[in-house]
């Protein structure tokens, strides 16, 4: 069968690579690990941000915009966090350049005072003005977020998912009780599984994160775990209770009712670029992306089929009244977003292009279309049937008609599928670490043909040194503790690593 | 009469300084020249940006993102393009840091190869794309734009107006011939004054620049300038015609119908936070800021006047229906934008806030309004009849019918208000550099009390030498070339400055 990518899921990695590129959404950068993003994955992230950041004002949160440079000085100040970020960092040392013996180079006079570093997050800087900013109760909850780049030196990049500069928004938040910043910590997390779930159709599971894969600094970290296609799971948001740490740290304090002054509680909260990796292995396939509605920068797109004849006019013209109207309907609380490729490239070379990028809906329009008063379209979610690929006759006015509901239908159906593969791939009932190496013997770590999801097991929730034995098995195992979910049962099998009775249930996996 | 600010407009930096502080806009950061964008600052900058980016959409382009690290050696390939900023820029030469003695600092083991510049602009690290990205006639024109942060080392930064880390957004485009990047660079030029003039409401002269005020490899630099209440200049926005020196450095070749390779020729075109700037100096009176209802955050806000007692319930009631209603309404395409204050701090202390923050309409409604069915509201654009604040009454429906109409007033208003200013402060007529020195004689430079505006003068368009010349002699004055207006005269006086036959009329003044 011939596919639209020249590798399948089977080699997962490549698989992923080539949807990358193929489907137009980022590219390499000279600057390693950093990434070109190109305008169908940005249209796909301004999709994300435009939707998200709607949820984030609806829910009391103003934006603001901090310096990107952070004193080295801030960094130091609280000590998990310089243990957590200190390794990764991109340090400015010098303002200027200079042509020194014809060779331009950092200028030994315009050496900084203080090294400044380029935010890995922007703790420390966000604090600094929180410091100032709140005096009184009166003054919280102070609720502030920022779109903006922050910079992790990575040493071994991928596209979307592990890349040395990335765009992200991040929630920092300041409260008068540990009360008001848990619950805030626990609404952001809810604000992401929702958003995951709804509008990227791409299920995962919420929960708190063990104390060693903590936020540096935090008092509990909690995420939302997705799993990708070949079994791992993808960390693809974050939210932190941070206590007093950083207040403390920043003098962050507030004169209460009493006249007394008490530090504040805070909290900070993040998704990234990362989620547009998510969305590719959750939902791609072998002829490539396959992008949920909600966030395809074009939802319907229209191929006029042209053959440099005088009837191409009509066809045009017949295409453009198309676009039109389904332009002014209303989707998902939009306007619908129907697009007419008129490229001077062959047709057949556009219908691949789109069914690359994941397009929900193709439109092909042909001379007998346009004259029958009719379209034919390709469902991205259903490309096919058989090897072949399903194009599908209607009158106009009925597909006019039922456009949207076509969109929200793929919408749901992408949810659906990805849900059945994340429920049927949680498995239950492994009570001892035998069980735990046969689950995962013999399973192909990059392939979508014999993979293996994550375990749900009972333990004690050790910590300190008994929980590092805890991380060192499973690191044999290549395996990592994704999350605790925040629904858990009434009872506990005993803890699978310590015997001790057991406390919570958590899952592990592999992961990206 | 008692002012909302504390300095006014005769100390026009110090004011400035007061209306940026006072109206929550922004403030400095522990890193020198960086600036902290403040919730108010950064809700201007949203609206900005929703709508210049919906423009720039408009008219074909699509939005991608770059690293913001360019290696040392890109900076280095045109050789304008180094002379013109590799004075000001960020370096960074290491991706880690170490504790050393007890002291965090840079890793010496972790230097980079070649120091990275983080980017004052970006047509190196595109144009590299581009070169991968173009091959053939068809893939052209090729039309792109990036929101970003950039950052240009100042020295003596001040708000939005000069910071070293500022946010902008950077068209660059690539066509095969050079009339379709000459046509760009000025479709994009008018792109900026009108936008600059419907939504900022700041009128704009648009032309070119002198040779020696062009951007560091361009061609030809066009820009727009509006002028302040103090006379001076704001270049507010510029465009850029590249030629071929840029795609000559970084090899950006096209085949062409004939299956032979050329040069593209390229162009760029930006404006950034400094627009707010603009808008402040523009607008801004010895109140605070006035806002183009265009670009504020929040068009209409509602104050309830309550004081602790039962029929508060009442007036606040009162307050959302009437915030919900205003809410359904549209006003320049979009959702009107009213906003219900009900921060626990004093209803004055509200009042005077959204006065210094320039909202442009304020309505408070007291337990008499709520009663008698009205509304009691302050046009932001006219506060006072003589020293008192003007309060006017309205029926509640009548206000609901007109406040569309009132924003829409406003908005005009204070476009005409700042074209009389241009119009009345731009003078002709002076042929003698004894005339130049007359005008700007006993001028204030820091007040709008007697302040000078432009001289529009004709003159031969001296090229190198002569052109410095002219150069100096106006700095002696503190004057600088604007640009010469696109719209010319058809006979032109003899040249000021050379004697010779005109051939250009231009505009010089003082300048941000």
């Amino acid at each position: 069968m011939q596919r639209a990518l020249d590798v399948n899921r089977s080699r997962f990695a490549d698989w992923y690579q080539a949807v990358v590129r193929d489907a137009d959404m980022a590219e390499t950068s000279p600057v390693r690990g950093a990434m070109v993003i190109k305008p169908w994955g940005y249209g796909v992230w301004e999709q994300i941000q435009q939707e998200l950041d709607r949820r984030i004002k609806a829910t009391g949160h103003e934006n603001c915009y901090f310096p990107m440079f952070i004193p080295l000085s801030f960094i130091a100040k609280e000590a998990e966090h310089v243990e957590g970020f200190a390794k990764e960092m991109a340090v400015v040392t010098h303002h200027r350049l200079k042509n020194i013996d014809g060779k331009l180079q950092p200028d030994p006079d315009a050496k900084l005072e203080e090294p400044l570093v380029v935010r890995p997050t922007s703790e420390t800087i966000i604090g600094d003005a929180f410091a100032r900013w709140i005096k009184s109760h009166r003054d919280l909850p102070l609720l502030i977020n920022q779109w903006a780049n922050v910079v992790r030196w990575e040493m071994r990049p991928r596209l979307f998912l592990r890349t040395t500069e990335f765009l992200w928004q991040e929630g920092h938040t300041a409260h008068a009780s540990e009360a008001d910043a848990v619950e805030e910590t626990k609404r952001m997390l809810e604000v992401y599984r929702a958003f995951a779930e709804d509008v990227l159709a791409m299920p995962v599971i919420a929960g708190e994160k063990p104390e060693n894969e903590r936020f540096p600094g935090a008092v509990n970290t909690y995420s939302i775990e997705a799993m990708m296609q070949d079994g791992k799971a993808l960390q693809a948001g974050t939210s932190h209770f941070l206590g007093t740490h950083f207040a403390e740290a920043q003098n962050i304090r507030f004169q209460n009712d009493a006249a007394a002054m008490e530090f504040c509680n805070t909290t900070s909260w993040g998704v990234s670029t990362r989620l547009i990796g998510g969305v590719i292995m959750t939902h791609g396939d072998d002829d490539g992306l396959r992008l949920p509605p909600a966030i395809a920068p074009k939802q319907i797109v229209v191929v006029p089929m042209l053959r440099d004849k005088p009837e191409d006019a009509e066809v045009l013209k017949y295409c453009e009244v198309l676009v039109e109207a389904l332009g002014k309907q209303q989707v998902f609380g939009q306007p619908l977003r129907a697009h007419l490729d008129t490229k001077k490239i062959k047709s057949a070379e556009k219908r691949w292009n789109w069914v690359r990028r994941g397009a929900p809906i193709i439109i092909e329009i042909g001379p007998r279309d346009a004259a029958a008063g009719q379209v034919t379209y390709m469902r991205r979610d259903m490309l096919r049937d058989g090897d072949k690929v399903k194009s599908i006759p209607a009158p106009r006015q009925d597909f006019l008609e039922k456009a949207v509901q076509l969109l929200t239908e793929i919408q749901a159906g992408l949810y659906l599928e990805a849900k059945a593969r994340l429920d049927d791939n949680i498995k239950s009932g492994v009570t001892d670490w035998k069980g735990v190496e046969d689950y995962f013997a013999g399973s192909d770590d990059d392939s979508v043909d014999n993979f293996r999801g994550w375990l749900k097991l009972s333990w004690s929730k050790p910590m300190g040194a008994e929980l590092e034995a805890v991380e060192a098995k499973l690191k044999g195992l290549k395996l990592t503790i994704r999350n605790a979910p925040l629904q858990q049962p009434e009872n506990f099998a005993p803890c699978l690593f310590t015997g001790k009775p057991g406390v919570e249930e958590i899952l592990i996996g592999r992961a990206y």
